[in-house]
């Protein structure tokens, strides 16, 4: 949108000002601003002035709203409406545990639904979904634009990196938010996820907010927040777009790591696996299923009869990766067994989390690899028995001095008590979606 | 302050934060985030994001004496010790026909106080002291220090530029504020100002603090603030600092723009002028002398005598200047005349600020030139009669072109009523000092 010297209709100090003194920004003011952002006549003190302003006075949702389009229309967009398929997507605030993707997107796409994920890789203690599928021998995540409808119109889901012309303005704010201490700030974050979201070009989107120790979120009012104006910018935006508040306290499944996980998600696919696991794949199915009008599309009947199997080893298989081959393992283990009879009391996402990115699951810098059988097994789940001498968790890596810090770690995680506790009944805690008797 | 790759004690990011959320910086932080946005490690839009979250959480006055000495610290500071004469300084916040510098310095330095006036050139509606100067034939502000000294020594009073060596942290942090929308923000203010002033080693410190329409503060509780703020500060920083609060909704004499302001304070020097400027500069000095401990000297009876003039012209050609050369004048003058009988009831100091800055007596950007001649001489101040006829304004501009878009400033800037309005008795509002009951 370079504009040949053509005089900008707008200071952005004035602008800086108005968010400041607590005033809501026009449509002009904010187009403008993310344009010029973008364009690089607005520099990154001035818009770090303006994240800031934003942080501590709010915007209302309109200003939201606006800000998401205009990050969108700050790059180019994906569109799939010559595809012949409707499309569904599916966005995580990301937790311990979380490879809900690997089965859902063959599950879902099993019914012909296009489920183009397009995904990152993990930062911190919550893995990357590319991490993980990057375990399986052969799979690649970078798809050119042409092979991504191929895959589309075949098996019919795809998960891959997002490309850098989406949304480019929110690649640079979000770099900038992380260096000035304006990330938690839930206008900011929602139209994060959101311009990159609606950019992707889906016709429908469930987001899984995450609440909890493991979360980013860690209080459920912010995340019902969170979830709120999310699912209100996605309608806004033109994208039927439910949520679903989800526990966080403790790891979703059995298994964390990034091999660990696949495995895991193997076992979904082929009809078992964690409880949990299944429950929220299942409910995220049926948000994706409904929204691509196919309400009597029985998810559960796809998980246990191979109809989603099928569609995974096709989508594995054409991202070049091998569905039979043996998946790698980490060289060490260490096992942590119970000292006591007693039921599983505690068990902290966060800990579980920050152990099995010490392990090599995950990364300290962007640049850094990761290790693909690192990870942590959880033999007990919260609530279940436990005898003494039983084996509690299981610690893989390929670097065993890493062993201690990660026993560390884990410990004040964890603990096993004479009474059994009061155990979750759902991984759901609510669902939230727009107020059609207020529309 | 390089550290030769020594790992950095804080990380920006957490120090933002803890001033977003509301929190008070420690000591070490705040040296620690000075310091190292000096040297560059710490970024622009980092301190950008820092001076938001000041502006909006704002700071406590050990937060504000902490920014102030670290912002000293992080560059070289004058020592007038070896001089064997007390220093005495004075800052105004600016105004428009404030000219108060070029009489109170002789008469000050007059009594054998050291009186040196690190100035500033004019941006925007209030003139620079060094602008005003300049228009003197051979004067020149650029003053090495060993020559600052022996000024010093011998008539006592200098006018000169403040090298860049002095708190560069705040000069560096002032041209990101005034990009970012963080100006008007009472500590980001006084540590800026006080800073500078306690880097230029006075014993003594007098703040001019204005409020009013031609002032940078416009509501006298906000500027009652600022300069209760400077006032703590000076003293908490071992300068005794004092302040008047005086009035800057109207002009401050009779003359607006460089040369104009030059002959309205020799005027002043010889014992006339008019007596707002008379006033308050009688008023500065007996806070000057005050702190010095000239309790007994009369500086109206040195403005009367000769003995602040003889100061002047020693001065003046000490910095290359010849006191007796005929000033400039401008090429081309306007006459404003009254259409009515009555009293000058309103005369806006902001309308005739920017009015003279039009008239080329200001500059738009910081290279500009200046006209030596430009500006504006009020023939009638508020409260005093009007004929039909008789002369208000004189306007003068080496470019006529100029004259129109002065007079629409001026234009709403004053009023002739029928009654006599009530006029001001004083220019000083207040005079702050530090509470002794309460140390």
């Amino acid at each position: 949108m370079a504009r040949d010297n053509a005089p900008e209709p707008f200071d952005a100090v004035d602008i800086i000002r108005l968010k400041r003194d607590g005033s809501p920004l026009s449509v002009e003011h904010i187009d403008w601003i993310v344009d010029a952002y973008t364009r690089g006549v607005v520099g990154d003190e001035q818009m770090a002035a303006l994240a800031m302003a934003i942080f501590t006075r709010g915007m209302e949702p309109a200003e939201v709203l606006q800000l998401t389009q205009a990050m969108i229309r700050s790059g180019e967009t994906l569109d799939f409406s010559g595809l012949g398929k409707i499309t569904a997507d599916k966005h995580s605030t990301g937790g311990v545990g979380d490879k809900i993707t690997l089965p859902l997107a063959p599950l879902v796409a099993s019914f012909g639904v296009a489920v183009p994920q397009l995904s990152g890789r993990g930062l911190g203690h919550t893995g990357g979904t590319l991490d993980k599928l990057e375990s399986i021998p052969g799979w690649r995540a970078d798809i050119a634009n042409d092979e991504l409808m191929e895959i589309l119109r075949g098996p019919g889901c795809v998960v891959c990196a997002a490309g850098s012309g989406l949304a480019p303005a929110d690649r640079k704010l979000y770099a900038l938010r992380d260096i000035t201490a304006t990330v938690d700030c839930i206008p900011l974050i929602a139209s994060s996820i959101m311009s990159k979201k609606i950019a992707e070009g889906t016709a429908s989107l469930v987001l899984d907010v995450k609440v909890g120790s493991g979360a980013f979120m860690k209080d459920e009012s912010l995340a019902r927040e969170l979830a709120t104006t999310m699912v209100a910018l996605g309608n806004g935006a033109g994208c039927a777009t439910t949520a679903l508040l989800t526990d966080m306290d403790t790891p979703l499944g059995r298994k964390v790591g990034n091999a660990l996980e696949v495995e895991e998600s193997v076992e979904v696919l082929a009809g078992g696996g964690p409880d949990d696991v299944r429950e929220l794949t299942l409910a995220l199915a049926r948000e994706m299923l409904d929204a691509a009008g196919l309400r009597d599309a029985d998810p559960a009947r796809a998980l246990d009869n191979g109809q989603a199997m099928d569609t995974w080893r096709g989508m594995i298989a054409a991202q070049g990766g091998d569905p039979d081959a043996d998946l790698p393992t980490a060289m060490h283990t260490h096992t942590v067994t119970a000292d006591q009879d007693g039921y599983l009391a505690t068990l902290d996402a966060l800990a579980v989390g920050v152990a099995s990115w010490r392990l090599g699951a995950g990364r300290a810098r962007k640049e850094d690899p990761v290790q693909p059988g690192a990870g942590i097994e959880l033999h007990k789940k919260i609530g279940e028995p436990v005898r003494a001498g039983e084996k509690l968790f299981t610690l893989h890596t390929d670097t065993p001095e890493r062993f201690e810090r990660a026993l560390e770690t884990l410990e004040p995680g964890w603990s096993v008590t004479d009474a059994p506790p009061r155990a979750r009944e759902s991984v759901i805690i609510d669902r939230i979606a727009v107020d059609r008797t207020a529309g």
